[in-house]
């Protein structure tokens, strides 16, 4: 039902029914769609707002990317239908409209395209999606195959929804110069000031095929007419009827006529995408249909190589080979993949929270370092000069901050050293500490050094008389946006993750020689720790805050909200949580907040709003931020485990993000394993029906933080100045495993090896045991075979 | 196909395939639900702005009303599944989910309930919604009836969507102890100031049944399953799964099972509606359902009279009997309620655009004069001392304003005598003049009559050297947002509205015994009405405006927007046009801007950006501001030919309003003739095929202009400070017809007859010849009877 095909580069799901969310996504330099198993699709492009070309049947709201959206009969997709023009019998591919049961389905999700084979009544179909490298346009190529033994005669129509693009303009009709469908809308707007922007927006959605099509109809209403959309009335008669749409809701419907022999194959391709105008379009069937390289491939056939070796840049820094065959697919093929797509898009937006921002650029720290630099500077050129980061970074110069970048947040500042940190180890470029760059409010110059060193010391400012950090309305991953508006309300978990972020800090200033920065910091994170135990530590698990009304919360006598994971773990990475308290906290996440889906961002899930804490206790239970099995959160945790040496639990929880193999747990979460989404569903103690659900969005800063639980943790093969420190945490139950390691330009191919008779960790370069465990020297273009000897 | 019940409280329609946008509309005092033929509804409710309790399947874009919008198989709705437990097969009523083909079918729309019946396989089901006067609470009254000859077994399955809800919290189950469902929600919000918003919003929808259901879902996923909408999963098991919904979309649908003898009929009541929490709804369920009044009613029964009273207020002042039976049906039932409905609901919004707020309130002066009087006095108080009137009126404190009220226009000084002196006509009652009213931004009272007095010359103040009124980024009806956005462009039709508006205040001014200033405003309308002639006569009718660049428009030469009939009727009605330029510009209208559906607003209608325009002629061509036949511009095209004495072409036009009665008419327009939608589709010459359509928005200042047609125009019976003046203008081909007219108190019941050997109008008042036409010492409580002879 689930499987992964024999090279590894497509995850295949044979039933629509089964998991009816099931999903892959590809994206490119512009553009992103998620492709969902029954045919409906969410695409956007950046104009330089995200936009859409295929709409949702009614006015939609424009909003950040929601979790776990409804499918419904009208939502946006790319479907065919096919008639036996002998029995008139209709079905539809890959799923969706008519829904008729297959006699087989494969949908099949890759690293450079998605397919679909199909078939019934003998007659097979192959849907194929790519993306070019840079244009907005989805490729489709469809085969359909007479698989009896007998001539059959079909009609195949392409079925592409347009939508309701728009309540000033929209219309639709076939081009014959273009040989396809091309819809107009204008933008909505009121203010003239509006205009300047929507003037040239790409407002045309066009549908090109690579030959003219018998018959057409580019008016949803007349295609569907009373047949509705699992029978279209359309597809009753000959031909479609060739309207068009006159301020009436449009669509890409064609019809093309097949006589096949048996075992024939017949190819079709289609280009479906946004454009400003005809001229563009012209232009695109040119490049696409028309012209040929110098191999004879036109632009259609060439854009998959070149596409495909895109998403090949994306890496990452590791290929392992281990007893878990699940989890070496997962982090061989797509989390690299998940990771690099955060750092090439920005999520697609223009203004990407800071913290996301700063994370998913420390991801692309394994795959193009160059990058993460770029974007470590652009962060802190936008930085106060007081020290404070804003709460999104500007990446356009028409971009404004929207939606949750309007409210503030007091966090931002930590992230900075955390995330450098990564880059740091992974490329050992301590002169980027030496970079100069502005502030957002003064052209003055300073060093990233002198940024990060203001950033630290703004945390260290921003705080009340017992030294604990402020709230403000909100601070990572909790809408807690009424703990401190008041200006008194202070974050339990930021305070501690300020000791974490001036403990990290402390030891780069100590290997950049800034060593009277590293006592001062190393001292600042003491005396927080010291002051996190006072007036946070609960007596089994830290709290979470301390309201305006200095009302302690996230404690054992709350009903709800009782534990957060986030202190937890941050108290583990700061040192905060001595030993004994660290085997309370692991205790008390294991029973509170640990599910079969991961471990819960905080238990119980409210189920009512407390008004002291806010925002956070509105959202549904076990949704979002209220009691998910929040991963980026959890991430967090499992990196604290390794951290502190709990390789067992790290790893049980590493392999809960990952859905499957149990078939089971791949239902419930109704996701296949080719990401990581932001959150499963939690609540699970109140809620066990929905609990362990996808949100079905894999925009999440967890997956460079799984990153560096592999590399510092589970294979234990991080960087330091000297070299790479080689210090593994594989489970009890590994007996060996090898990993290939991509590091400062060298390969090094390591095995892990359990023997009898090892003590403590021994690690062998080419054949050599070497001292203290840090491989020293390594050469760029250079190959290091390494033996690790585990007891 | 189309009909009038006998008692004409009804329009009939009989299939649901001909005119699939066909609707109803119900409203009371806080809520407004625009019911769809095959079983669509859109229902809206205050709290204080407007909000939803049964939403879209995905996200929804808050937004004003749109008009012409589509249906879809998702659409919320009011729908109900039968089924045959003995053959299994399953049909829907009204029409939609199924969309089987009905034996009969029947939608009745009514002034105070809107029903269906539906026959399929010898079952009748009949389906009645109505309203209380001011909760927002659908009745919904199901009636099922076996027309077999035999007993027969059936399943009864109310299907009321409810979608959607919120990305922050959305939930449903079926509450026992109610006998119904309830769905929850959060509004979403990010921002901890809007939490004192939302925290009060009735964000729960539910369904209350009047006995237990044998079963239900509260999951729409769950409910639809595989089979679709059309043929849902869950209907195909003994009873529905009796789910909840925990953030999935929810829906409300209960089983009932009958067993029913031959002939039997059963009935089932629901409430359906939006509340804040479940004591409410518990308070809902003991006031329709369980609590009885005096007359041994509950509230759902007692509630129907209720309604139909409150709606009844909406008379109007003239019932008519003439020729035209289309017409008098139309006038005595429909019209009044439509005009009713804006005047007491505002259009459901806090901040009504002024000039709407003015024109719905001149139309309560024939219905209820106190709120129309106290509205001028509303929005006089929110007039700057400047004299400058506001884009919106504030109606609500927590309102601001939105949409296009935010960009300024120029023209809502025009509004305030020419609505005013409706009211005079009506009641007489010049006092209003002397009320005093505090200033938007002064505190300081002023008059009425100062007021507009101060509003007639900001209108003087704000024009150019030549004496054209500035436009700025808009005046009325026209988004012509880049004519005058620089600061020099003017605007054709203000100038020559300023110049009608100086003739009415000046009439007024006179009335009320200030006969100096009667003296300027008609100098001032005089001059006002030569510069017109100088800068704006275009050989054949008037220029629309000047550009800032110095561009005239809407004239001869131009290719696109050549012609606008607002600048034309206004000419006629200030009395610019002499009467050679009224011949030519009627001339004009007739051959460029009538079409069968009635007069366009402009035509040919742009079909590509005018950029010294602006966003009028981006709309798509034929729709809205763009060539539509926009109805509340042509109602005073028609006013201003009664003025002039053109009562065949005013006749004519007035007709158009109206769909029907040829059936033909009535299905391109597809719209029952239940009120006048703000448009019809224009751009007849350039795209005939959807010209004449329904925009399906109620929501227009047509109505006040018509009826004002009708009694100072067709009928001629409107009021004067003496008291009644009767100039009829009757078509030719009228021999007879008679009106009751009810003024100031009075009613007058009057017959027109032409008559051999009359040469002028002859009024005879109790049997008695009166002089002068003005029938005078009417007194309140009194009847008449009048004959007026025509030659």
């Amino acid at each position: 039902m689930i499987r992964a095909t024999e090279d590894q580069q497509y995850y295949e799901l044979t039933s629509p029914v089964s998991m009816p969310k099931a999903s892959g996504f590809l994206w490119n330099e512009n553009m992103m769609i998620h492709m969902n198993c029954r045919g409906y699709a969410v695409a956007q492009f950046m104009q330089p707002e995200p936009a859409k070309y295929s709409h949702a049947p009614n006015l939609e709201a424009k909003t950040f990317m929601q979790p776990e959206q409804p499918y419904y009969a009208h939502h946006p997709g790319r479907f065919l239908y096919i008639k036996d023009e002998v029995s008139g019998n209709i079905f539809s591919a890959p799923y969706e409209p008519v829904r008729k049961q297959l006699d087989s389905y494969t949908f099949a999700v890759g690293k450079h395209d998605i397919r679909w084979k199909v078939i019934s009544d003998d007659i097979a179909v192959e849907m194929t999606l790519s993306l070019p490298k840079s244009d907005v346009i989805e490729l489709w190529k469809i085969k359909v195959t007479n698989l009896s033994s007998k001539p059959r005669k079909l009609s195949l129509y392409p079925y592409f929804t347009v939508g309701y693009m728009s309540w000033m303009n929209q219309s639709g009709e076939y081009v014959k110069e273009l040989q396809g469908i091309v819809c107009s809308s204008v933008t909505p707007y009121q203010k003239y000031q509006d205009y300047d922007k929507i003037k040239n927006f790409s407002d045309k959605t066009y549908l090109l095929a690579d030959r003219p099509p018998v018959s057409w109809e580019v008016n949803q209403e007349a295609f569907e007419g009373e047949g509705g959309l699992h029978a279209p009335s359309a597809l009753a008669a000959e031909t479609l009827p060739c309207g068009d749409a006159r301020y009436e809701t449009p669509v890409c419907a064609m019809q093309y006529r097949l006589e096949m022999a048996a075992g024939e194959q017949q190819q079709y391709r289609f280009l479906f995408g946004p454009a400003r105008n005809e001229a563009e379009i012209e232009g695109i069937r040119k490049a696409y249909f028309l012209e040929q390289n110098a191999d004879g491939l036109d632009g259609f056939e060439a854009a998959g190589p070149e596409y495909a070796a895109y998403v090949g840049e994306g890496q990452g820094s590791i290929q392992i080979r281990t007893p878990d065959s699940w989890l070496d697919n997962f982090v061989n093929h797509w989390l690299p993949r998940q990771m690099y797509y955060h750092g090439v898009t920005n999520r697609l937006t223009t203004d990407p929270q800071t913290r996301n921002y700063l994370q998913d650029n420390m991801g692309m720290s394994y795959i193009k370092p160059t990058i993460a630099r770029g974007a470590f500077l652009t962060a802190l050129s936008q930085q106060e000069a007081s020290g404070a980061m804003p709460d999104g970074i500007i990446l356009h110069p028409d971009a404004e901050l929207k939606y949750i970048n309007q409210v503030p947040h007091t966090d931002h500042c930590v992230w900075l050293p955390v995330c450098l940190s990564t880059y740091l180890d992974e490329t050992n470029d301590y002169s980027i500490l030496e970079e100069k760059v502005p502030f957002k409010d003064s052209e003055e110059l300073a060093t990233v050094f002198e940024h990060i060193t203001l950033a630290m010391h703004w945390l260290i400012r921003d705080r009340d008389d017992r030294g604990l950090n402020y709230i403000n309305q909100g601070d990572w991953c909790d809408p807690m946006n009424m703990v401190g508006y008041k200006g008194k309300g202070v974050s339990g978990w930021l305070t501690i993750a300020t000791a974490y972020a001036f403990k990290v800090w402390a030891d780069i200033c100590e290997q950049s020689g800034h060593l009277q920065a590293a006592r001062e910091f190393r001292q600042a994170a003491d005396e927080t720790n010291e002051t996190a135990n006072r007036y946070l530590w609960d007596g089994n698990w830290y709290a979470r805050g301390i309201t305006d009304d200095n009302v302690v919360f996230g404690i054992s006598t709350d009903k709800e909200g009782r534990i957060y994971i986030n202190p937890q773990g941050w108290a583990l990475m700061s040192g905060a949580a001595d030993e004994d308290k660290r085997k309370k906290l692991i205790q008390a996440v294991h029973e509170q907040l640990e599910s079969p889906y991961g471990v819960e961002k905080l238990a119980p899930s409210f189920t009512a709003m407390r008004e002291d804490v806010g925002r956070v206790t509105q959202k549904h239970p076990g949704s979002a931020e209220n009691g998910a099995v929040y991963n980026h959160a959890a991430a967090f945790y499992i990196y604290a485990l390794y951290l502190v040496g709990e390789r067992e639990n790290a790893y049980r929880l590493l392999r809960k993000m990952i859905p499957g193999p149990d078939l089971d747990d791949i239902m419930q979460r109704g996701q296949l394993p080719v990401f990581i989404p932001n959150y499963y569903r939690g609540a699970y103690r109140q809620f066990p029906r929905t609990a362990g659900r996808s949100s079905h969005l894999f925009n999440t800063g967890t997956v460079p933080w799984v990153y560096r639980c592999l590399i510092d943790g589970l294979f234990g093969l991080q960087g330091t100045p000297e070299g790479l420190r080689v210090r593994p945490q594989l489970p009890e139950a590994w007996h060996e495993a090898s990993v290939t390691r991509l590091f400062r330009g060298a390969e090094l191919k390591v095995n892990f090896k359990r023997e009898a008779g090892v003590s403590d960790v021994e690690v062998y370069v080419n054949g050599s045991l070497i001292e203290g465990n840090v491989i020293t020297g390594v050469e760029a273009g250079q190959q290091y075979e390494v033996l690790v000897k585990l007891p």
